[in-house]
């Protein structure tokens, strides 16, 4: 009988061992797709493409026992050859080729130039082509990071005592109403896609006091705008035993903090590559709803149409004045108006037209939708009937204030809003792997 | 201007820190549900629920400073207590209550007695109540053990090169073709939820070599067993470079050895509750398909009736017979015939009856599929013809091939199947938090 006993380290060497030096002298083993081939009339190079970034091998006709004429691009290859040191190249160190071997190639050529530093195409052109437009080095890194968002969230609040949970995408009825929800028929009933977890992941704080769950949800808006996906990553989380929504705010300063940490360890190339300051977190304003309104209709001369919203242009604004007066990328915006605001958020008690809620904004706009909930059967039944609703489809979800809630609260951020502001991309398309919006349902 | 610098520890105890000893004759400080007020005579207890686990505080009538008949069952409290050692008491020690602040109280009695050690109801109703059933120490205590297992998974393919991605759920085709799909309106244009990140996870693999994603998947078949689900958690992998599709077995074995020891170090409270023995996992045996349906009709004296198929009733042989003959909780089957394998899935170049591919089949129920999938675009057309299917709404699939691929393979595992065969339930509702199947679309 054949066992199988886990991984054996292949022969191969890795990109951080070359850039360690640790393969100075010595002849190695490396497998990748070319990425290109550049003939710079003395030299000649194939540039290895890999995960972790580029290799620059060199080619001498004598030594490396191969036409280089043969080799195409996108071509997935096996080389062998001498690390040698050169500054000039990616990781300081460069192969001298001694041997090629194909392991598969194309059959046509890329239509898109994807080896070129920066791909000049059109939004449009990087989407339809999304599997071969993300080859592009740059293209690519973008996720890279959107992965160390990601990975700071888990490794944060699991550090923190949340528990991870992964709650059902199909469903009998929208958690938060209302009529963007996706519609589908399960064996004959209707369903709907989750707009949120929110029912749920509140359901389980009663079980494990502090949860998270980074999954997608679904929203059938039809806004076509640069902000808006129709399906998107949310990383929510939940937490009980709170004294204030200030505890939210608190731990989504701490997830911030962890993670640009986290980027500057794991993702340095990435963010050297697309050239990213990483934005101020040690510190982050928090300023009143209204507060904020008057403050940018003074500063920049604007009138208040709605006291109750707050524009798009207005939370620009309000970025912008706290960046000019604080030198702040972020600032959490408190206490929006209850009638803005979902059924089961916690009112303000000095005031009732306001809630215990907060939006965070990075620069200019909303990545997070937070606060307090309400944790009591009997106040959450009052605020249904003056929003005018009905329970019919709540049984399970009101069962728990019934049967006993703490205080809590939590947030939802966008994945994808949070990963194009930090990068300086102004449309939500280029950090989303494969966007669904109103005309795009492929690939 | 007010600011937000992150999390400040709280004036809290934690349950480490008590069953550590280091808070022995101090007042701390804590928060919880009342599991429970017992009244033994002589002495009386509230016992706090945490995420943690319980602790048992001693309620004497004259430095309490309240009333026990006043407590209810589920509420949210804030106590203080001196911590004294007490080897019978969950984590060795005891709080003698000095006060206790009542943060919430639930408006009705459980309808389930959650605070008893197991819970002695039917899985029906535990599925009914779910919310509040799964306050129950043993029924949460499974998805801590899932949390570790999908934590694993993660951080185990993290530290192999892995990327993380995350693909779109709602699309124009299903991955895998055929009729178990869930159809849906995507605003007037028929659309499908994804049955598998497989199309997807190729694509990447072009990208970033490796790439790992852990998502909802479904699947609208009408099977009603203990082992199906229509929404589903998938752990799928997909790796590039590979010699062969042992490459992919060895990371399973690898992922499920790094797991393994995980959950011993940081989930081991779970694993007493439930009296988990973990499976042997240093090395996996490894079976021809049809060498393990010889074996099994050999040695449990059963005719072989179809030599293509595997039935629920014979995997749960094999796993037998490799238990008996090898003391394996879990087993490889190899080499599945093609016809039973979708398209992508890379022949046996000596024998194309079969495909490079395995199942893992963990105490006789399959948790994972997975193998090589066809690199070459001219073999994936003719595969295609072959299975007489057509090439509609694959276009961008098969542009990853056209353009170049390197060999490469993956698998996808079934959450909650792993979860429920590792700790030894029989139903796999039993391992998801809020299932979805024929009957069953809330809580």
């Amino acid at each position: 009988m054949e066992f199988i006993s886990g991984i054996s380290k292949k022969e191969y060497a890795s990109i951080k061992e070359l850039a360690q030096g640790s393969c100075d002298g010595k002849t190695v083993r490396m497998e990748g797709m070319v990425h290109a081939v550049r003939d710079m009339g003395d030299v000649r190079f194939v540039i290895l493409r890999k995960a972790e970034g580029l290799i620059q091998c060199v080619y001498e006709e004598k030594t490396a026992g191969f036409e280089l004429g043969e080799l195409k691009d996108e071509s997935a290859i096996r080389v062998e050859g001498v690390v040698y040191e050169e500054k000039r190249a990616p990781f300081g160190r460069e192969l001298r080729l001694t041997s090629v071997t194909i392991l598969s190639e194309p059959s046509a050529a890329m239509p898109l130039p994807v080896n070129k530093w920066k791909l000049n195409t059109s939004l449009e052109a990087k989407l339809n082509y999304r599997p071969l437009s993300l080859r592009n080095l740059k293209e690519r890194a973008k996720f890279r990071i959107q992965e160390g968002i990601a990975r700071g969230f888990c490794e944060f609040l699991t550090s923190q005592g949340f528990t991870q949970i992964r709650t059902p995408k199909i469903g009998a009825k929208g958690a938060e109403g209302g009529s963007n929800v996706f519609k589908l028929d399960y064996f004959h009933r209707p369903a709907v896609l989750a707009q949120s977890p929110q029912f749920y992941k509140q359901m389980m704080v009663g079980v494990f006091d502090r949860v998270f769950e980074t999954g997608p949800v679904f929203r059938a808006e039809k806004h076509n705008t640069k902000r808006h996906l129709n399906e998107y990553t949310s990383l929510d989380f939940e937490m009980g035993f709170i004294d204030s929504f200030q505890d939210i705010m608190a731990m989504e300063t701490g997830f911030l903090q962890y993670t640009m940490e986290l980027l500057k360890k794991d993702y340095k190339t990435e963010l050297d590559m697309l050239d990213i300051t990483l934005p101020k977190v040690d510190e982050i304003p928090q300023v009143r709803f209204d507060e904020a309104k008057r403050l940018v209709a003074e500063k920049y001369n604007r009138q208040i149409r709605n006291p109750y919203d707050l524009e798009p242009e207005e939370e620009a604004l309000i970025g912008r004045y706290f960046e000019e007066e604080y030198g702040a990328d972020f600032v959490f915006v408190t206490h929006y108006p209850s009638k803005k605001r979902p059924f089961y958020a916690m009112d303000d008690p000095d005031d009732k037209t306001f809630t215990q809620s907060f939006d965070l904004l990075f620069k200019g706009l909303e990545v997070t939708t937070g606060g307090q909930r309400i944790h009591e059967y009997q106040m959450l039944l009052d605020k249904i009937e003056a929003k005018g609703m009905t329970t019919e489809g709540m049984d399970q979800y009101l069962d728990i204030f019934k049967h006993g809630m703490p205080p809590h609260g939590g947030l939802g951020i966008g994945l994808e809003r949070l990963t194009m502001k930090l990068i300086g991309e102004d449309n939500v398309r280029e950090t989303c792997l494969f966007p669904r919006d109103l005309s795009r349902l492929e690939p």
